[in-house]
């Protein structure tokens, strides 16, 4: 496995690689879990070479959240993802990618409003700038984004269709602990109690998934349940409950069959977890 | 000559060219002029194949700007391309552009804020917007813009730094009639009489050069000299007249030699002409 730290050695590489191979890549913040692991191993299947970025990229924190405490681990990185098939481990500096007088984003305007956007003002704007830079960067021909972070993924979709951006978009589900909890690299933040309760996220998702298989498609109906199952766990504060249509993420009032999302959003303790089904 | 209307087409076929041969870009929003074709002269020399696309941008025409009566003439615009090279003329059309729920952009954030941005406010979001999406489509190594667009140069410059966009930028000189008007699709908006004022843009940055030759470096002093000359003229109308360092495009106090952009924009009659020298 080749460790690139230079954005424009990473850009040379990639355009020579191009002329006669396919580029599977995988944007990661790093701290790598068995999600990103996955996106690894499938871009692999899929393409000759697999480029897996590690850069967790300020433009998306806002002030107060997580970015300085944000876990990182470059060591144990390098090692999972040789592990997982990666052929090219690039490590840009915040400064090589954001050098002083940068001044240029990217913005999907309406997709970014609701759920995540609502709660997270700068989050999309700074997502869909880094992945912009880094398919401009890296020339996949492929991407590959979990459906946990399902509206990023998306914003990033409506931002490839926009801008005409050739690469696929290759969404890829959800990885689970034992008990159903989604990985992330923020659960590392619980503590033990914490732990416990942060299986409600997916506990009130499997409801509603049971209640609509059993014929209830009111939405707010759903919610209601969802939100009884949260709040019977200590240490969790709702931040959102949302049912949304998948392409346009308008909130539905009754369930559309294959074309909606339940996603929520929960603090446990001081860590904000989030999930989601597409039914 | 081929012609590409669609723009999946068109993407495919800078795919494969790019395999083994070099892309040249000149975009246009046609109507061509010996500016454009100056451009896609040099794009045939720097490289294997030339692409012209032809696109007048409704995103970067604000409500009562001139987007309806823009002049359009296609058989002309084939005509002159061919003459001058061009192998591929792109034609996208606005539904392939945009279609129903286009929302995401591309804006650079400061140097827009002044000159033509400060004029036109959704000007350049609209400008670097397009070019984005046609750097995606067309996949150039190098694109061609003129000066005579000072600022509109120095903000896809930009953009293309930020975003990290693999082409190179080439900077061409302004094109001008036999008496000094720069060329420009506009030009035919002016009846006989505004045509022969709308010399006085060249006029008055003739005279700053020259102030600047006998030693003025005063911005100040300059700028009251070019309001005399270009009020003497008839039919006149100053939007404005600035001198800005070429890189930041702060206004400068004092010239700044190699590193000065003195520009202006005119209404002559109801035609709003922009014109610059860079020192």
């Amino acid at each position: 496995m080749k460790i690139v730290e230079d954005v424009k050695e990473m850009q040379k590489l990639s355009k020579d690689l191009k002329r006669d191979k396919t580029i599977g890549f995988v944007p990661t913040m790093g701290f790598l879990h068995e999600g990103h692991l996955s996106l690894a191993r499938k871009a692999k299947e899929q393409n000759d070479i697999v480029v897996m970025s590690v850069f967790v990229n300020p433009l998306q924190f806002a002030e107060g959240e997580d970015f300085d405490t944000y876990p990182r681990d470059r060591k144990r990185d390098e090692e999972l993802a040789e592990k997982a098939g990666v052929d090219i481990l690039f490590f840009p500096s915040e400064e090589d990618m954001y050098p002083e007088d940068f001044q240029t984003h990217v913005n999907v305007e309406k997709l970014t409003q609701v759920l995540e956007g609502a709660s997270r003002p700068l989050f999309f704007k700074g997502v869909t700038t880094v992945v912009c830079k880094l398919f401009n960067i890296v020339k996949p021909d492929r991407a590959y984004f979990g459906r946990k972070d399902a509206q990023q993924l998306i914003v990033v979709k409506k931002m490839v269709e926009d801008l005409n951006m050739d690469v696929e978009i290759v969404p890829m589900p959800i990885v689970r602990e034992q008990d159903g909890l989604a990985t992330s690299s923020r659960n590392r933040y619980l503590n033990e109690e914490e732990r416990k309760s942060a299986v409600c996220l997916y506990k009130a998702l499997k409801k509603a998934r049971q209640m609509v298989e059993k014929g209830t498609l009111d939405t707010k109906t759903i919610i209601q349940n969802m939100e009884k199952i949260i709040s019977s766990y200590p240490f969790t504060r709702i931040d959102y409950i949302s049912i949304n249509r998948t392409d346009d993420l308008k909130p539905l009032k009754h369930i559309e069959t294959g074309k909606t999302l339940i996603s929520l959003a929960v603090f446990v303790g001081k860590t904000r977890l989030i999930d989601n089904i597409w039914m």
